[in-house]
């Protein structure tokens, strides 16, 4: 059995694009379709009610399109949306923070892990939940740095005074002698180093993406939908702004050249 | 003659309020409704577009509630959207960039003026092109300051961090030699002091807030439209994400406690 249908990815913005890479590399027969609300970026500094309320119209999107499954890519709506959306929807709906926390508790060795995002991820207390679910003997210290998307799409991800800010947001996690950290807002792979040097060698950076894409294979497997049909698959790339505001931090998020990119509404 | 209804103001956020101060202080007697767009902030790093959609929506918001003046609070959405609200609605709509401007060409004296604002507000130009319609003879310099805005609703206005960010942005625009520099973005009077420790005590700081208000009364009263009732006015603020959020911020702005705060939708 083969479903050609392609996966439906969303992110607040651009932030998704690192986990769009990770399905890419496992499933690249998989047609995709991305879409970044890049009209009302960022939801990380604002309320529930709204960010499930946006979370809703762009799931509504992605079905418009047949996708087979929804990856809810930004770690705010997967802390604050995900359960009124799978309620909603009928397709299986994947978030960030379940897979990131089981990479975490898989990796830990001293039982300790530390969480970053924004403040409504943070404050959601959603990995904490998702980790104690597993382990409830794991101990957890936790961080917000508002900071640190804006110093990202600002391309600062390597000036000193991302590293000056780091210092000031890490530091009292690094006292808590945590040995697994979850970035847990996918903009912050793109701080990787900062953060690595500033937590020091001996701390584990976890990357929600690459365990999200996994969860998506075994899904679709599972279920007889992936695409076996053998060709490569497409991406195509939907915004609620205007495309080339998009296309100038993708690409410093992806590395490479995109095209394909189309306004939503 | 007196016109009892209120004056609306709207901005992406909080930022507006440094106007709504300066509107009480020279016309206490005026009522004002204030709406802040919370749910869709910021609106520096989007296009014409969107910010003129969202623009058009708050004014009829500010309709409704029978508003006779709308002060377009907003430097963004005055440099790209006020030419379109203004042919949109039959009510007087003040932007804050007209105002700036003529402030800061009375103040010059070596005809040299700079600039600084969201990527949106800069790269729109309009600030060159209200100072030039008053003085073409004016040399204008300009930078984007993306990162003030977070740093300021972080609470970082006094952090060290905060004064090396300002010297990366103003040091370029400081060996252009201005003795004059208009704030156009309502957050940045916040970071008043360290804008001016940076760009020297030569330099004179520009906020429109000032002007604007001074605005409002000289059309008001003009057109006979003030509130001559003689009570003192009452402010009712709106928003269109949760109010907790924004009171907190409010509260920064105003260094004062703020309260009948709404939802508006």
């Amino acid at each position: 059995m083969s479903d050609k249908r392609p996966i439906g990815v969303f992110d607040s913005g651009v932030g998704g694009l690192t986990v769009v890479e990770q399905i890419r590399k496992i499933l690249p027969g998989e047609d995709i379709i991305y879409f970044g609300d890049t009209a009302r970026v960022p939801y990380g500094t604002k309320s529930k009610e709204t960010i499930t309320k946006f979370s809703v119209e762009n799931v509504e999107f992605l079905m418009e399109k047949d996708v087979k499954l929804v990856v809810v890519a930004c770690n705010t709506a997967s802390s604050l949306g995900l359960d009124f959306l799978k309620r909603c929807f009928r397709v299986p709906i994947i978030g960030v923070i379940e897979p990131g926390a089981k990479g975490a508790v898989s990796l830990t060795r001293n039982n300790r892990i530390g969480v970053i995002g924004t403040n409504a991820t943070i404050s959601s207390g959603a990995y904490e939940k998702a980790i104690r679910k597993i382990n409830p003997g794991i101990f957890v210290s936790k961080a917000s740095c508002p900071l640190f998307v804006p110093l990202v799409e600002e391309g600062w991800a390597d000036m000193p005074v991302t590293g000056q800010i780091a210092s000031i947001y890490l530091t009292p996690l690094k006292s808590t002698k945590i040995d697994t950290l979850i970035m847990g807002c996918t903009h912050y792979p793109l701080l990787r180093e900062t953060i690595q040097r500033v937590m020091g060698r001996g701390v584990m950076l976890v990357d929600s993406a690459k365990e999200v894409a996994r969860e998506v294979k075994t899904i679709l497997d599972s279920a007889g939908g992936l695409n076996t049909g053998g060709r490569k698959g497409k991406i195509n790339f939907f915004v609620s702004d205007e495309p080339f505001r998009f296309v100038s931090v993708a690409e410093r998020f992806l590395r490479r050249k995109i095209s394909c990119v189309k306004r939503a509404v």
